[in-house]
C-alpha cells in the first residue's frame, strides 16, 4: 500500500524527517547547555513525546489538563501545563490525580489566579511556574510584578520553581532575534525579582520554534518549542525550517480547473483555517514553490498556479498547511510513512481542550 | 447539573433557539414554494438533521462521501453531495454502496470530472447536478459552459438532475442580495443552456445562510443553507441572524487579566481560527456586544472590554465562534441546554473530510 491508495485528504508524516527533526533540536539545546521541555499540543502523540524524549527531552510542556491526562496516562511523568489555569475544586482533583504518578508544574500570571491554586492544591507538591510577558502580549505578568505573584504562592503554601514566557512576537519576518532578545531580557529580570524574594529559580524557561536559535542561553534553563518536530508553511515562510524539513504533508486530490486555477480537496477542515499577517497564503504547495493557495474555505483550497501547467484533475498534490498544530486537533490519525511501509498513529490528545 | 459545572472551555446549544431557528427557515422555504435541503456539515449531529427533516426539509446536503456515510447509516434516505468529486474506484464503492438504501446526487463542473464519475458509476442510478459559479470564484463552470458538461454526462450515461450553485460571495456587508440576485442569474442561464441539450432541470439550487433571504424565488426550486441552525458571530456582523437567534455558544473561563484585558480559555481550538475580513474581531462575548476578541491563540482569547470593568478571573463567559462550522468540527460532542436539563449529543460526522 502507498499513502496515495488512501482517500484523500488525510494528514501524512515522513518518520526520516520527524526524527531528524527531534534530534536536531535535542542536540541544540544539549550543546547550548539547555533543558528541552517539548511543547506537545503541536502533535499530540504518545508515540511523538516518547521519541522526543528518548533523544534527550527531560518532560513535556502542555496547555491544558486533559493533554497532561492523555500523557501521564501513557507513563510520561515530568509533565508542565504551561498556562496559568485556574484552578476550581474539579480542576484541582484531576491535577492531584496526575501528581500522583507524575512531576507537576502550572503556569500562573496574577497573585489571584496562584492563591486560588495554591488553596486548592495543598499537599499536593504540585509547584508553579510565573508566566512574564515577554513582549507577545497575550497572558503574563510584567517581569516587576513576578514578586508580588510569588509571595502571595508562599502565603498560601506553594512552591515557585521559576518563570516563564512564550515569545510569540518571533512569528514575524525579521523578528525571531529581536523577541528571543527580550525574552531573555524579560525573563533575567523576572528571575532576579524573584531572587529579591528569596526564590532561588530552578526554572527559566522560554522557547518558541521560530525563536529557539536565538535564544539568550546565559540567562534561561530551559526551551519549550513544538512546531519543530513537523515544520509548516509559516516556518517555512519565517525560515526558521526548510522545505526539506517539513515532516507533516496534507495529501489533496485536484477536484476542479475552475477559473483557470487548481482546485484541491484540502480545505480548512483539514489543513486548518491558520492565516498570519506575514502569510502569502492558505498554505503551500511542497512541489511547487511557486503556486499560491489564494481561497480557501471547509473543503476546497484554490492554488493558483503562477503561469505553470495545471496538475490534471485527479492528481494528488501535497499540501503544506500554515500552522501545523491546528491542522493535526483536526484529523483522529496521521498515516506515517516509513520508508515503504504506511501505517497510522492515532492524535492521542486531539480535542483536549479542557 | 447546569452547564456551568463543566469544565471550560466546552460548546453548548440552546434547543430552543435552534428548534425555532429550524423553523423559521423551513416555513420561509415552504411560503415561497422552495424545496429546503439544508447542509449538515455546519452541525455534523444525527439529532439535528432528523429535526430538520421533520420541519419539513426533504433531504440533506453534505461536503464528503465520509458525511454521506454518517448519515445514510443513520437512515436517511435522500443526500445531495454538493461537491465536484473525483470518482476514482474507491469513492465508486462507496457511493455505490451509499445508493443501495438512499437516493444519491453528486456534484460535477468539468466534463473531465462527469466522464470520470458517469464511467465509475455504471447502473447506480447515482444522478449529477452540475455547479455553477455565481460569482464567489471558488469551483463551478460559467453557465455557458454547462451544456458542454452535460453532454459529456450524456455521453456516458449518467442523468443530469439539474445545476447548483454557492454564492458565498455573499458572506460580505450589503452584499446579501447582489450575491442572491447573481445566484439567481446565473442559475437561470445554466437551466436555459441545460434545456437547450434537452435536459428539463428538476434541480436549480442555491442558497447560502446570508443570501437565503434573497432567493430569486421564480427561477430556484431549492435552497440548501447550513449555518442558519446555530447562527454565529458573521451572521450576526452580516445581519442574517440576531443575537437572541444564536443556538450555539461557547462557554469559557478568565483566566488572566494581563494588560488591562481578559483573557479567556476559548482559543482557536475551540471557536475554530477563522475571521473573515469583515468580521470585527475573533468572536464575540454574547453577553458584552461592546467587547472584541482582539487576539486569539490555540487556548487564549484576549478580550478587550473597550473600558467597561473586567470580569473577574475563574468567572464564566459566553462566547460567540465567527464561524460555527468550524468550532462544530473541533469536539466530540456538544453540550445541549433544553430548559433545566443538560445532555450531549455528540458530532456525529466530526472529520469525516474523506
Amino acid at each position: 500500500m502507498t499513502a496515495a491508495a488512501r482517500s484523500t485528504p488525510f494528514l501524512a508524516i515522513d518518520t526520516q524527517i520527524l526524527d531528524r527533526n527531534i534530534k536536531r533540536m535535542a542536540a541544540q539545546a544539549a550543546d547550548t547547555g539547555l533543558v528541552l521541555r517539548p511543547h506537545v499540543k503541536t502533535h499530540k502523540s504518545i508515540e511523538i513525546a516518547r521519541r522526543q524524549l528518548a533523544a534527550g527531552a527531560v518532560g513535556i510542556t502542555v496547555a491544558t489538563i486533559g493533554e497532561a491526562e492523555v500523557f501521564v496516562g501513557a507513563g510520561i511523568d515530568d509533565v508542565f501545563i504551561a498556562y496559568p489555569l485556574w484552578v476550581d475544586a474539579p480542576r484541582a482533583a484531576r491535577l492531584r490525580e496526575l501528581s500522583r504518578t507524575a512531576r507537576v508544574r502550572i503556569g500562573a500570571d496574577s497573585a489571584t489566579g496562584v492563591s486560588q491554586a495554591a488553596q486548592q492544591l495543598t499537599g499536593s507538591g504540585i509547584e508553579v511556574v510565573l508566566e512574564v510577558d515577554s513582549g507577545h502580549h497575550r497572558s503574563g505578568t510584567a517581569p516587576g510584578d513576578v514578586a508580588e505573584v510569588a509571595l502571595a504562592a508562599h502565603r498560601h503554601g506553594m512552591t515557585v520553581a521559576g518563570v516563564f514566557t512564550f515569545p510569540g512576537h518571533s512569528y514575524a519576518p525579521e523578528n525571531r532575534a529581536t523577541a528571543a532578545a527580550q525574552e531573555g531580557e524579560a525573563l533575567l529580570s523576572a528571575a532576579n525579582r524573584l531572587r529579591d524574594t528569596g526564590v532561588n529559580p530552578t526554572v527559566i524557561s522560554g522557547g518558541a520554534t521560530p525563536s529557539a536559535g536565538f535564544t539568550v542561553t546565559e540567562v534561561l534553563t530551559e526551551i519549550r518549542p513544538g512546531v519543530y518536530v513537523f515544520g509548516d508553511a509559516q516556518q517555512w515562510e519565517l525560515g526558521s525550517c526548510r522545505k526539506e524539513d517539513i515532516a507533516l504533508i496534507a495529501y489533496g486530490t485536484v477536484v476542479s480547473h475552475a477559473g483557470g486555477r487548481v482546485v484541491l480537496d484540502t480545505g480548512s477542515k483539514i489543513l486548518g483555517p491558520d492565516r498570519a499577517a506575514f502569510s502569502t497564503g492558505h498554505g503551500r504547495l511542497l512541489d511547487h514553490p511557486e503556486a499560491r493557495i489564494v481561497h480557501l474555505s471547509e473543503h476546497h483550497a484554490v492554488a493558483d498556479m503562477a503561469g505553470a501547467r495545471l496538475p490534471g484533475l485527479g492528481d494528488v498534490l501535497r499540501v503544506v498547511p500554515n500552522h501545523v498544530c491546528s491542522a493535526v486537533n483536526l484529523v483522529d490519525e496521521l498515516v506515517v510513512l516509513d520508508g515503504a511501509s504506511v501505517t497510522t498513529w492515532p492524535v492521542d490528545a486531539r480535542g483536549r481542550n479542557s
